[in-house]
């Protein structure tokens, strides 16, 4: 058997920067790998190739990239990769197309988008954890930081293979018996620095040296905890401010340089995953009547910038 | 008597907005009025006069202005008008050249600047709640939006002859006998407003319409109110939650149109008086052990906003 007829055909759905570089693993290992994006991404790969800067040089590679969901037909691997928010419409947009037999794992942001998509599109489906640092440059062009592993789960046959073909392509990969915990270890992640990062206009080291802004950080551990707790889920390693205060530091010192996915957002006018973040807190909170201030604070906050009417005006004494 | 030699000598120290509105109101009403500002400033009204754009039309007035802090020696009412931040270092500048029978009215956001100030020059103050919403579109030029009145006390011989004064420039006054509970009041409206804004790059008209940004201002107004009852201070008319919010959509809806002087701030990079707003509820709160974590969580993304340094960046999944 030829190594090609041993890799599942993959598609990547939605190219951004997550979506870019994992499927640029996959294609750089050799696997037959198809990118479903916007025009302008599908364009510039199909030109000029997927670049990936990596601190030990450039790589280009000859991918196919497309704007047709129904590029997944033949696929049964699917890395879905769009942002929370989306998850719904292209769960849907998906569905007509997909093998019965096809398992999506969701590299997303947030706690229940594999819900989503399996109740959407009626498939396997398989939440990660991604741990990444990455950015976009330019369309077709992903610049890579730090990290670039996963956590799935729950332990299966199904997650056991995905991780030896996640292995193969260099990426590292673990399974968790707690796979719901550890999308809350992320959401708190999440939920401590990326609206800090992007109202601040700070990057994560800058974040973490202020004394005012780790107070506001384990102010938003606890409530994420207190929700947490509420919900009945049990966080990895975690269980009090101190511990969650540690996980967030943890990944803001390994990752001092970046901005949040939410600042870049914001930057760019682009609608950001708060809802999926800090107003999922502030959501559950309110259902589970655990009061959340500080993540309704900062929810509203994006939530009112993102639609970025300001510019010029006038003062107020 | 001449008409000019009933007016008192006036000068108007931080000739910005507001200073910029008030003083001109006085030179307006033919009162001899100085203005000590910054060098662009000063040398825009001493060759363009100043101007102040009001809905009914613009005013061009010539006025004497001036970068030297020695020109307060000939003036016996002096508007107090610079940032909160800077009430310190003025005010030390300004002491050696007072009259001793000067009083200095204190334009400005802050429930403490009147206290500084004579503590630094030993000189009689006066603190006014300002009400005004009012731009600098360019120096020497002033734009008017909504209001322009004061509020000051407590009542004596030197506050009625002020209110006199100020009536006669066509500047509404009262006299409370609760100044501190007005001065409150007035910091209490710009903490449940002034942050939004600028983190939320949203017009007051904009924030009072959000469900979410209403409670976001409801918890701001709890704590400002927590803070001001362990500090035995009376607001007056507003003892809690619904009035306390009542109190700032009045404001809100009064200037619907205008972005908070803190957005206006950040916008053109200057420094900002959050450490008098939501700032000085973080450290009150701190000090009389009531917990604000909403208000630190505003002062602290405002403090991280000012130094400004995005723009460019990384993404973070």
């Amino acid at each position: 058997m030829s190594e090609l007829q041993e890799w599942p055909r993959i598609a990547v759905i939605g190219a951004g920067a997550v979506g870019g570089y994992f499927g640029g693993m996959f294609a750089r290992a050799g696997a037959p790998t198809v990118f479903v994006g916007r025009r302008h991404f599908a364009d510039a790969v199909n030109s000029r190739g997927l670049v990936v800067d990596k601190s030990e040089g450039r790589e280009r590679m000859r991918v196919r990239a497309t704007t047709e969901m129904s590029a997944v037909r033949d696929c049964s691997l699917i890395l879905f990769c769009v942002k929370a928010n989306d998850t719904q419409d292209t769960a849907n947009q998906m569905a007509p197309f997909l093998r019965p037999d096809a398992t999506v794992v969701c590299l997303q942001n947030g706690v229940d988008n594999a819900d989503q998509v399996r109740v959407a599109a009626n498939v396997a489906t398989v939440p990660a954890a991604v741990y990444v640092a990455v950015s976009v440059p330019e369309s077709g062009r992903v610049k890579h930081l730090a990290r670039g592993d996963l956590i799935i789960g729950p332990p299966s046959e199904r997650t056991t293979h995905l991780t030896d073909v996640f292995v193969r392509a260099d990426i590292p990969c673990r399974i968790s018996d707690n796979i719901e915990g550890e999308l809350w270890l992320k959401l708190l992640r999440n939920c401590a620095l990326n609206a800090i990062s992007a109202l601040g206009h700070a990057r994560y080291g800058q974040i973490v040296q202020s004394n005012d802004a780790r107070k506001l950080m384990e102010y938003i551990v606890e409530e994420v905890l207190a929700v947490a707790r509420a919900a009945r889920v049990v966080l990895p390693g975690v269980d009090d401010r101190e511990s969650g205060m540690a996980a967030a530091m943890e990944l803001a010192t390994q990752m001092a340089d970046a901005f949040s996915s939410t600042a870049q957002d914001l930057d760019r006018g682009q609608p950001t995953e708060i809802d999926a973040l800090n107003g999922y807190i502030s959501r559950r909170g309110a259902e589970l009547g655990i009061p959340v201030p500080v993540n309704h604070a900062l929810f509203t906050l994006v939530k009112l910038a993102e639609v970025e009417l300001a510019k010029s005006g006038d003062i107020i004494q």
